[in-house]
């Protein structure tokens, strides 16, 4: 992939800092939080039914994660997503453990009917669960390869007419057609929770500002890729590489892009 | 700002190692837990209705951050705070994202008019809009600076007979005719989420041991502002300035403040 | 205790990578799931009734902790621990406040009769609250010595069938017979928040590899104490004893624990 495209995105993320609202998981609710700071976008969570057509309207784009569902929750999600679509925000969904349980699947599908995601990132077996059924998630940790999902990422794709992205070993983002491959990162990211759900919430950032959504979610994979790399070249084990993580988002260069 | 009375509230803090219940919003739990045992206080974080009264009466105060809002939480927030404030306890508000959407700001009356908070704190955004309800807030970061909502601050803190601390690149306190300027701190702050919630929550540390609410404020947030400084100068990015804020506030010293 | 069956257990751990749910609190679901990770478990944090059998039957063991309570929650965590016990999954609670207010304690119980726990991990304040009700926790830091409340320890055994695991100074698991001791640890790791969360969750995931359940809890105890000894030894302060107790679990070497 392109590398200067990459570079020109993680540019305008860090002038126009884009407005990014995450309904997500419990678990990582910090750290993406610190994320989208550190990448220079501004993060909101927020997720009561209540104050989701003016929070969806302020903010710039949604990412929707259904790591932690719950039944509110999901309402507010829904309705956080018909808000988002209808001003014409990008809406990311990031299907957690899709194919582990019927509810999370179930859900999902119901967000992608009623939402109409942009972009559905996902490990290889949360999609692939989303395209056939017989898939079987291991709890939310990926039980198939990334490279094993390409053709289940590009159905899908076509199918809801929306931008695939799948994390693995090499990462992947589809639109049904083209596929482009992002290679990098480190096997220590998928021992540090919520990498994923990171990935999710940069792509939202990266959203904002170019609505070419494919080449979109490609640089905000290719930013992760690289910070992960740097970080993991620096660190002991797992608590100083989501230290470290945040460190190399927060500096990254496009010289270290472009490397 | 004297800042004998700030070593001497510490030394009350640590010595007393107040108990502070926080019904607080989920992105930022774990690092408020982490402070307030950093700074020698004792941590609970609890919110349901049906342990609101006894919870708010052995705990020594309550801060109230509606970070993270919804309908049954408002119910726990306003059962506590009504409890502790008959207990005597004192009570912080920290009303993040006042202005942003109606919900959050009219959340923020009813606790200030049920519960009668002792002490709040907020950005500018945040402050200016409890007074003016034509500001509004972009998200949860601040879109005005601190100073120019010291007019504000001193407006609420009479209307409402409490003191008023706004967090910024200088931090106020201010009972409404008395203003405390508060210096030091670091950008790099700001770009890690929930350091203003951090610092409601030292805030209800402070009021504990020291009952002239204005300058326990007061401490708190220059506690906060050396931390922050000495943190940053030893950070390489907002990962490790999460971190060493936390080793900074665990080993803070006098000497650290003074100087 | 014999330490080669501890390194024995920890292996087991990281070859088999048991798949553990964890209906844990708000304050330190990152930490937890990051610990488990980092010690070579796969975990999950669900905990909605709508997935509660799904998830806990397709999960090998169950660690339910009230720290952050609510009424829905306490339905899933019902409906989880009756699903994991039917299945003969280990079932391991973690009583945070008990004694705090009785809406814990009655959980507790509640959870206990209907659960029945294989195994309960608490501090001394807790455990002692679950055999003699006259006890009264100072929140959910423990007034009680580890030591003090090793014959409430044996009572609770008893009476519910259990192995019951204090943690303190000194560490005890006692099925209320046997009482294995465990030395090490650091007294940092009582100011960083929910490492005795994160120690019940290990103990869920030992459980998983070693079905004698005294022996499981003691090896989870003593990698808790060798990687938060080892940790403390290399931080300077709490924020740097988080990071480095997470690099230590996931660098841990049989050489480690035998010293």
């Amino acid at each position: 992939m392109d590398k200067n495209l990459v570079v020109k995105d993680l540019e305008a993320v860090r002038s126009q800092s884009p407005l990014v609202q995450s309904i997500t998981n419990y678990v990582v609710m910090n750290n993406t939080a610190n994320a989208l700071l550190a990448i220079g976008a501004s993060p909101i969570m927020a997720h009561a039914v209540e104050e989701m057509q003016e929070m969806a309207t302020i903010c710039q784009s949604l990412v929707i994660n259904i790591g932690t569902l719950s039944p509110r929750w999901i309402e507010g999600m829904l309705l956080a997503g018909k808000t988002a679509k209808a001003a014409g925000h990008p809406v990311i969904l990031d299907p957690v453990g899709a194919g582990a349980t019927s509810y999370r699947t179930q859900t999902c599908f119901k967000i992608i009917e009623e939402c109409q995601p942009d972009i559905i990132r996902g490990n290889g077996s949360e999609i692939m669960a989303l395209v056939n059924s017989d898939i079987k998630s291991k709890g939310v940790d990926s039980s198939e390869s990334s490279s094993s999902a390409v053709e289940s990422a590009k159905i899908l794709a076509k199918r809801y007419n929306c931008v695939v992205t799948i994390s693995g070993e090499i990462d992947y983002a589809t639109d049904g057609e083209q596929v482009i491959e992002i290679h990098g990162g480190s096997p220590m990211m998928a021992k540090v929770t919520g990498l994923g759900c990171t990935a999710s919430a940069l792509v939202g950032a990266f959203a904002v500002v170019n609505r070419n959504y494919l080449q979109a979610a490609a640089s905000a994979m290719q930013v992760m890729a690289v910070a992960g790399e740097l970080a993991a070249a620096k660190s002991r084990g797992t608590g100083s590489m989501q230290m470290n993580f945040l460190d190399e988002l927060y500096n990254l260069s496009a010289n270290d892009i472009i490397k």
